[in-house]
């Protein structure tokens, strides 16, 4: 390969990039969603198999936490086991995900159970715990920057799903409103931490690969979703199928 | 859960029911491959993203012949490695299936590098490594078993492929000689284990539960080829695009 040594400037422009051309925004299932053209049972298979995702950051994040070398960094990814699993008076992501998906129509039990998400959905997740648990610490933290666009994602799914479906309330998306606040502040320092950190043109390549990585474990996700609950419909043996659901 | 201890022979029969309802014989896409129904360049994306798992089976093999306990079982599953790897004189499955998608008209070198397969053949075959890796000696034994239903789609493929495509050769096909007298004989083996060992419900339905899971693994390979190359046509962003090859 013909690559030489980036400005840190030049690398943060070509993590951009990867954005702009791999970030699940620009996914069908998103537009599908966003814009109010699904069904209820479609945006129940949407949550519940996102539900498993939103349940194995704090296992993703723990495993890396437990590898960083310094107390600053350990403080640092700490915090977003707490934006997580809560502080067990205010709710965390996993606990308010899990009311998004009631407030779609689900029954929380069968979501925490994870016994009907999509073969795809685990395979994607467990991926990135698996990438996060085995690469470098470098490696780890380039693949969280997909944060650095979910701000624009998340505005646009509020305001598309509130317009597009009657039966979806503020309160059920509540999930998303701290997240404006902590994605930007999580990907500020993780941006920092590889400008800094990836100084060679090895690594380099290997922060562009990880977060190339981690929006191909999105993306597949909304893959998934769309073979089954969109087109052609193909439902794997023993998945959710809405048309079955009492 | 209202399980109840299985005779030997009615845990087989629960293995059995398995096969015949979640094995990916079942899936659109092995029969539009086995009808004649693909152009050659679904035909290739097939053999390209499933050279993916052939790639890592010796690897799965491998992990698992680390953990088991006595020279007898070890030679047993030694000998599966011999039947991918090839003895340096016989090539192996491997390679036999890198043959095959040169047959098929893709650049080998393009096939090893495994650059362009789906990101969710990469997930899935990955799952499948980990878990004969992190699980049980008894349910990696048990995972294998998808064995007993191959001969079949094979017999089938193998007539169907030569029948429906005038571009595939028998010498193409090649790869799946051998595996009708070797994957007989390694299920027979796996199989009698599985029943030996699978003597409390708990192992039962463990041993359930990882053909199951071996079920889902090889069925979202074929789920993600259909989404991608058959309809609607989602191929992922860097993954194989017949319509832009040279």
């Amino acid at each position: 390969m013909t690559v030489r040594l980036l400005l840190p400037d030049e690398l943060e422009a070509e993590l951009r990039q990867i954005g702009a051309t791999r970030y699940h925004n620009l996914h069908p299932f998103h537009r599908l969603l966003h814009d109010g053209k699904l069904n209820q049972g479609q945006v129940q298979a949407w949550a519940l198999n996102r539900y498993y995702y939103q349940s194995q950051i704090p296992a993703k994040d723990a495993t890396l936490l437990a590898r960083l070398p310094t107390a600053e960094l350990r403080r640092e990814w700490r915090r977003r086991l707490v934006d997580h699993d809560g502080d067990g008076s205010v709710p965390g992501g996993v606990a308010r995900w899990l009311k998004l998906a009631e407030g779609v129509g689900l029954d929380p039990a069968l979501v925490e159970s994870t016994s009907a998400i999509l073969p795809a959905t685990r395979f994607a997740v467990d991926a990135y715990v698996h990438f996060v648990r085995d690469r470098s610490v470098l490696e780890a933290v380039a693949s969280s920057l997909t944060e650095m666009f979910s701000p624009t994602i998340i505005a646009e799914r509020v305001s598309g799903m509130l317009a597009g479906y009657a039966w979806i309330t503020p309160e059920t998306l509540a999930y998303f409103t701290p997240r404006l606040t902590q994605a930007p502040q999580d990907s500020e320092f993780a941006l920092g931490f590889v400008k800094k950190h990836a100084d060679t043109v090895e690594r380099q390549q290997q922060v562009l690969a990880a977060l190339r990585f981690k929006c191909d474990v999105l993306w597949s996700q909304l893959d998934a979703l769309y073979l089954a609950y969109v087109a052609p419909g193909l439902v794997p043996p023993g998945a959710f199928n809405p048309a079955t659901q009492s």
